[in-house]
């Protein structure tokens, strides 16, 4: 391996947003999410992704986005944020106090049209006029790119494809482009040549990893990245989101993982462990299910 | 990643061996892992360790290891292996029939004491009758080491300790030693350090990996020693033995999630993944379980 691995990664918390719409069963109290995101903060999570602004007839699991992010007491240092699809969204969450938001951006036009109907390019025509109201509200936006990896629609996606589309989103605005294997099909070679033509066209400082563990092979593919510089990773403690017995679960990896990984190959993350683990058996606990981090298995 | 990756990997499907027993619940009948076996082979696994020849009294899972081995009908070019801890079992083993056998040393003084009564080099000295019968059987034997990367008892392994057991094993006559990582601790720049130590002194093609998933880290740290040239791989299908609600579980890592790995990043294997999928899935209709493999569970 050679020595471009960053001495230091940022991971983002994304279990309370993309974890807990992502499972099964009843709405989860507000309560609850804010116990959870106080426990992520303890842990020393510095972002927290906590809420969607979307339609509660759609998403009921986030039908309170506005409760969340009001009933959240912000630590210095931590960032909440808030997904975000069109302006109402947006403008729900800034009357919520909302400080950044997330754009959703699709690498592939068969997943973009049966998804939302319409092309990438007029997806993220749309994201124009958020990304206006955004930056006159002085609230950065973080933007993500789906499908990096693989379609379940139409198979390969080109990496030029990938860069393309992150790089229209940075040129649109958004501070950092995280890159999303959302079937969890990559492999670590796929993995490092779709981060080589994207970092072709955006720092890498200012690029993310948000892979899918559906097919296991999450932290093999973080691995690849991280060895070409990458240093931000998107992850769900206790793997919330990835139920395994589910089909098109969405499979995110545990925060735990990654954590154990980052950890012993002598990378910081300023994250405590245990605390991780003991956050995740929380809401696990809330959810009567099993944790889905192996770390949280095998310690707990 | 560098250029060293190889070109083809040879998979040891431990399965039916190290799988199966470490399974909790009733003994798996002959003529299923019979079955077992044969559609492994039908997958193109070409290296199957098919059982132990241990006492029934403290294993009764292996207790048809003669059975076994004898109801093989041997397909040209797979290689099936037997578990011979000591000369009892080698003599066994011959009388059946097997071609090649396998030994186990420790890394750690504390897991041999704890485990076997006796010292690293006690052990390893008991292991020379064994080594001159096969000899003169003209078996193969191929080496264990456990505990390379960590020991429940004593933490921390050096990877020069690991070194030195697996060159003693190499210069006793095994023609392959495989570096066990028994509870699974290890992560990717461990792995690279103790395969660095080890492969000083013993060629890298004599070595195998054979790294458990209790903590979610076999796939990275696989990728980590694939990177440094090694090319024969241990792993369980559909991830026998690798429970992962029983404490102190194996955790094998299964071998759908290792080959969906080596084939997406282009390195043969001889495996067709799909028959492989339907052999894990049938041992595990068997045992009235889910499988363990994530591949297995997406794709089946």
């Amino acid at each position: 391996m050679s020595a471009k691995f960053p001495r230091r990664v940022k991971i983002v918390e994304v279990g309370a947003r993309d974890g807990l719409q992502n499972e099964p069963g009843d709405v989860v109290a507000t309560s609850i999410k804010l116990e959870l995101i106080r426990r992520l903060e303890q842990a020393g999570l510095s972002y927290i992704e906590a809420a969607s602004f979307v339609s509660p007839k759609w998403v009921p699991q986030m039908g309170d986005a506005a409760e969340v992010i009001g009933g959240i007491e912000p630590k210095p240092g931590v960032t909440y944020a808030a997904l975000t699809p069109n302006l109402k969204g947006l403008e729900g969450a800034l009357e919520a106090g909302v400080k950044e938001v997330a754009i959703f951006g699709a690498a592939s036009e068969s997943f973009s049209q049966k998804n939302i109907n319409c092309s990438v390019a007029e997806s993220l025509n749309r994201f124009e006029a958020v990304m206006e109201r955004a930056k006159a509200a002085d609230v950065r936006v973080r933007g993500y790119v789906s499908t990096v990896m693989g379609c379940p629609y139409e198979g390969e996606i080109a990496p030029q494809k990938v860069a393309e589309v992150a790089d229209i989103m940075y040129q649109m605005g958004c501070y950092e482009i995280s890159l999303g294997d959302t079937i969890g099909v990559g492999t670590p070679l796929k993995a490092k040549r779709m981060l080589e033509a994207v970092s072709g066209k955006i720092p890498m400082p200012q690029l993310a990893a948000h892979f899918h563990d559906t097919y296991g092979q999450a932290l093999p593919n973080l691995l690849a990245v991280l060895e070409e510089g990458l240093a931000v990773v998107d992850s769900s403690v206790a793997g919330l989101g990835g139920c395994p017995y589910a089909k098109g679960a969405s499979g995110n990896v545990a925060t735990e993982d990654v954590v154990y990984m980052l950890h012993g190959m002598e990378i910081e993350t300023g994250i405590d462990l245990p605390k991780l683990i003991s956050a995740g058996n929380y809401i696990m606990d809330q959810l009567g299910r099993e944790t889905r981090s192996k770390v949280a298995r095998a310690l707990g």
